[in-house]
């Protein structure tokens, strides 16, 4: 335990940081970094473990900050431990710097998780102890890191906090630790005009254990963790009044703290005196970016701790490892993301079968190979068909994570984040399921994933107005044009940000599973059908022609000179087949195109996308989305059918008819086009 | 009161016609309607007053349904009290039918809202409340009502939940009463698979009343909703033990309650025996789409009592209306949406300024003149401007709602969905603001709203990636594209489900807020910038030229026989008319063209779309969104300028340096495009 005095030092370092980066940036959120210092030195100096020699080690304890704008607390904290230089602090916020705006997931730095969207970082905390118990109930006391979680008053009031409170109560996620940095202050008021909730009581309803302490002082901040550490039953919430802007002055050496106008802005513009405040903390207000020697003694000292601490671990480790070497090669295959051999081509599918019923086939087959895969529901696991894998394992319970299901009620972007949380983790391959039309509530979690290229596989079934007879609330038509705009948009490595494959059969639907799996750089999603889809037909095994899916589109059925090319995903693929009959009757020739993903397609060779969609070509799309949906495809060399309106409750025949979603209008349409 | 014996028998005629109509349709939720028949048949026998002649009587009671899959129960209800012919609930389902799969706002049927996507409605709910009280302390005692919500398992655990719950309970609703039909069963299990939370406890830490009753019990329901009615410091939250499939038998007579399977198919289907079930709660089972004597009896007696309560209460109003000519005339016009004369023309307007600093200074006018306005921000409010308007008025507080303006934290779902419930109720004009990347969050509710015809106005501010140092989580790209996708989605009326627009400058955004409080039929969205933008050029009134926003895209400037069309919204089109002078240098003639609403323009004569942006004339688009924001608009003619990636953080000049948004860039690309 380290000097009380020399702590405060080493936290009074932080604020001075933490000041100083936002004041140069002209820019940023100084007030809660110095009211977090203390927790977050506590934490670095004394309690958070992790290899100095290693930031990938899958030991390591997890911190996920919740609340990005105190990325000025975390950068300091960061620099302490070696893991910044100084002028990268003075880079802060700046063109190319690594020290941004809100922290963005750099293991190599330290940093676990992109944030900045309030309440995700916590879902994500809660995902990653989900993914530990997991591997625990597998690889035994191999697995005993700690999982932090930083929060504020902004997180505490977004409405994830409800689903994650409640599954991580549920769930007794004694592994997770969360401190709530309660300063009482938000972006544009107090906390008093927007809320008088009972937090502590709140999630003690949640079934978490609830200990309020000082956010200052050090000692109650190291009692707390110790004590939540020795916590075995319930995950632990720390709330931590704090003092925001603390040991923060006027020009006039009063006061400054615990005010709403140092949450956003430099100290000098919110109406401090920066030279005051820093010299009130130690500092030179001259020349503020130093770190004290003796706190560079502190965080040297850490560092020789933590490399006796991983020492440790690791040796007892190597033990466990000479004993139990087949799951020695388990962890480390998991870790990588490596995965077992999968023999796709036999995965037996049924006929003319609904896609979310052949995810159904390949989850069954998934269940008994990839070991460590979770698969979740947004209690839709019996309709979303994700209960094809449930069947092979069962739901994970409070002490008992044998299973390898989240069952995670009614909550889908919490389940989103929580499944990004895992993936996060390491070790794991989650997947996750709902109706497509509540792909809008996941959304915000699947952008800050498509981000960070988190792997999460999303499985969304009943994908268009065939959803029937519940309506329009139910019935997606835009999404599928509003997903595939994340295949347009590329993360910070030049790949398109995410996978969307919307499978035309049960066949592609293995292929998508297969494409969904093997890729571990960003996001997956899954559109899948409600209703039955007759098969494409095929030359040889429609599987190897389904491989060509692996391009983002490809010729399903060609006739010489076509007359006409006739594009799709999903469904529309097979009603295109069945006007494509009548047609042929007609003397019209065409050709089948199949796009289960645009985006991909898009990435393919200027040949290859010429070869399969040749400019000059007439073209037919269709899409149970909105028309947009292909427009992009089709171009000026034809016409697409699609809804322009929302659904309509009614047997989903019905308004394929209604709606002109038949073989028959397929006909009528390429006809008035040619 | 009414005799128990006969309550029990029209809480059983509603579930006879409840698993009728399920059975008949072969689709839909038999099990909770049978649950929450009691207390929906004590709500309207006994509690719910409205006006039986007059539908849209602005002084009824409210009832928000949160679980649209409980329609069989609503429908039920709504046919004994007249509202739905038996003929109506036997077409449950079916195309063309007044009682879809989920129950669709028709204010002549007693349907307050659309429901389905489960926690929207208890949130309505909560913002009609706040509607309410908003009126109540402007138009005093006429306004009386209470607001009942209905809510069920899958609502409690949605994330919306804690919004609302947070807020409602800090506002201290009393008006507010929410009856929760715990059955314990959700779709894939039962509760506790999911769930171990303390509901009572956690409202109580929101600050809510809390009962909990046998929820089959007709005593303990009236003596709950009187309690309740009675409160006048909390909502209240009647917790309702019920019993799934209450009635259900199977074929040998045997219990068949509390089975996970009667959630969502119909009895048969889920094992249990329709004949026997309807035999034992006394139908016939040859004929069971049929409404009892003695029950029709009892609404009829309930419409005479409604009757003289509506009577007596519009006598007490003319009373009061007499003595307050003024106040009765202002309740009249508030809630037939009449908007008070504006002189837009004569906003003053800072030039040169950001767009949301623009839409402030029209909020302080409308916070002057339109009585009735509520503007609401998640804790955004001195960044997304909404300050303009909170400077005329104050928060809304716990007793005490003269003010008009929501502090709803941080919460932008439960945002717009209480905003659409204050719209949903009448009387009031809701608008509310955050940054437009957290768009992303309120899209679930933007949805329904569209799909209602709600019309909230939506403020979204800080655009584009000149959000700057915030970095990529804070950057919208493909937002605009997302949005606007509402656009090309229309409603059931044949409308675009929504109008967005991104104004150009100051003088486009007084053209923009003007639109928006014009439209009566839509949710509105405004997209303002947060960096300031400098006016476009006019040759007489900038303000009138403006005006010509109505028509969704329009000529801001043109050279005689022009060589290039170039467009966009928002800020880039002052970014091109920089280009065009560097172009005009050179000898380049253009024309340039601001599109704040591409689904305006879209609805506009073709003559008009084709005198704007003719066919064959090249085009050059600039947008800080994904290029498909525009391509649709520039087509074949051209090209456009776009985002490919997420953003980065770094001040917003460098940035528009860096990703190529300056006159200079403008000018190079046309160049390369002639």
């Amino acid at each position: 335990m380290n000097d009380n005095a020399l702590m405060n030092k080493a936290a009074d370092n932080i604020r001075i940081l933490s000041a100083s980066m936002v004041e140069k940036a002209k820019s940023g959120h100084p007030g809660g970094p110095m009211g977090g210092a203390d927790f977050i030195n506590v934490l670095y100096s004394e309690f958070l473990e992790y290899d100095p020699e290693n930031p990938h080690w899958e030991g390591r304890d997890r911190f996920f900050l919740d609340a990005g704008h105190m990325s000025p607390m975390f950068y300091s904290v960061l620099c302490l431990s070696g893991k910044f230089s100084i002028d990268e602090t003075k880079a802060f916020r700046q063109w190319g710097s690594p020290t941004p705006g809100h922290p963005e997931r750099d293991i190599e730095r330290g940093i676990e998780n992109t944030s900045g969207p309030l309440g995700q970082g916590h879902a994500y905390g809660a995902g990653a102890a989900v993914a530990a118990k997991f591997l625990k109930a597998r690889l035994g006391d191999t697995i005993d890191h700690t999982i932090y979680a930083y929060i504020t008053d902004g997180g505490i009031q977004e409405e994830i906090s409800q689903g994650v409170g409640r599954l991580a109560g549920h769930l007794g996620l004694d592994n997770f630790i969360m401190f709530y940095d309660s300063n009482n202050i938000q972006l544009s008021t107090t906390t008093d005009a927007v809320t008088s909730e009972d937090v502590a009581k709140k999630y003690e309803a949640w079934n978490w254990k609830v200990i309020t302490i000082d956010g200052n002082n050090v000692d109650e901040i190291r009692k707390a963790l110790t004590e939540a550490k020795a916590e075995k039953e319930r995950p632990t919430l720390i709330i931590g009044n704090t003092i925001m802007g603390r040991g923060a002055l006027a020009a006039d050496c009063t006061s400054f703290e615990c005010q709403v106008s140092t949450h956003g802005q430099p100290l000098s513009a919110a109406g401090a005196d920066f030279a005051q405040t820093v010299k009130n903390l130690g500092g030179d207000p001259e020349n503020p970016f130093v770190i004290f020697p003796e706190v560079t003694a502190l965080y040297e000292k850490r560092k020789k701790e933590l490399n006796d601490i991983v020492a440790a671990k690791k040796a007892r480790y190597n033990v466990w490892a000479k004993a139990n070497p087949e799951l020695a090669a388990k962890k480390h295959r998991w870790f990588a993301r490596e995965l077992p051999e999968i023999d796709w081509a036999s995965i037996g599918q049924k006929p003319d079968n609904a896609t979310r019923a052949a995810s159904a086939t390949v989850l069954g087959v998934l269940a008994q190979k990839v070991e460590n895969m979770i698969v979740a529901s947004a209690d839709l696991s019996n309709s979303d068909k994700t209960d094809g894998f449930l069947k092979y394992t069962k739901a994970f319970e409070k002490n008992d994570f044998s299973g390898a299901f989240l069952q995670a009620g009614v909550a889908e972007f919490t389940l989103s984040a929580m499944c990004i949380g895992m993936s996060l983790h390491g070790g794991v391959i989650p997947a996750c399921g709902t109706f497509f039309a509540f792909s809008d509530y996941m959304k915000p979690a699947i952008r800050v994933a498509a981000l960070m290229g988190t792997p999460v596989i999303f499985i969304w079934t009943h994908d268009a107005f065939r959803v029937g007879e519940d309506g329009p609330t139910h019935q997606p038509v835009e999404q599928e044009a509003q997903i595939r705009l994340l295949e347009k948009l590329q993360n910070h490595h030049g790949q398109n940000s995410m996978l969307v494959l919307r499978p035309a059969d049960v066949h592609e639907t293995t292929v998508a599973w297969k494409m969904a799996l093997e890729n571990a750089q960003t996001p997956t999603g899954l559109i899948l059908s409600r209703q039955n889809i007759k098969d494409l037909p095929a030359a040889g095994s429609r599987y190897k022609e389904a491989l060509q899916a692996e391009k983002g589109a490809y010729v399903v059925q060609d006739e010489n000179d076509y007359d006409v090319i006739l594009l799709a995903s999903g469904s529309e693929v097979s009603t295109l087949a069945e006007g494509a009959e009548l047609l042929k009757a007609d003397g019209i020739k065409t050709r089948i195109v199949s796009v289960p993903s645009e985006g991909l397609f898009r990435s393919q060779t200027k040949e290859y996308q010429e070869s399969i969609l040749p400019e000059g070509k007439k073209k037919f799309g269709l899409t149970a989305g909105l028309p947009v949906t292909l427009e992009g495809l089709v171009g000026a060399d034809g016409k697409v059918w699609g809804m322009n309106s929302f659904g309509f409750s009614a047997p989903y025949k019905i308004l394929d008819e209604k709606l002109g979603y038949t073989g028959k209008n397929v006909y009528e349409q390429v006809k008035k086009l040619l």
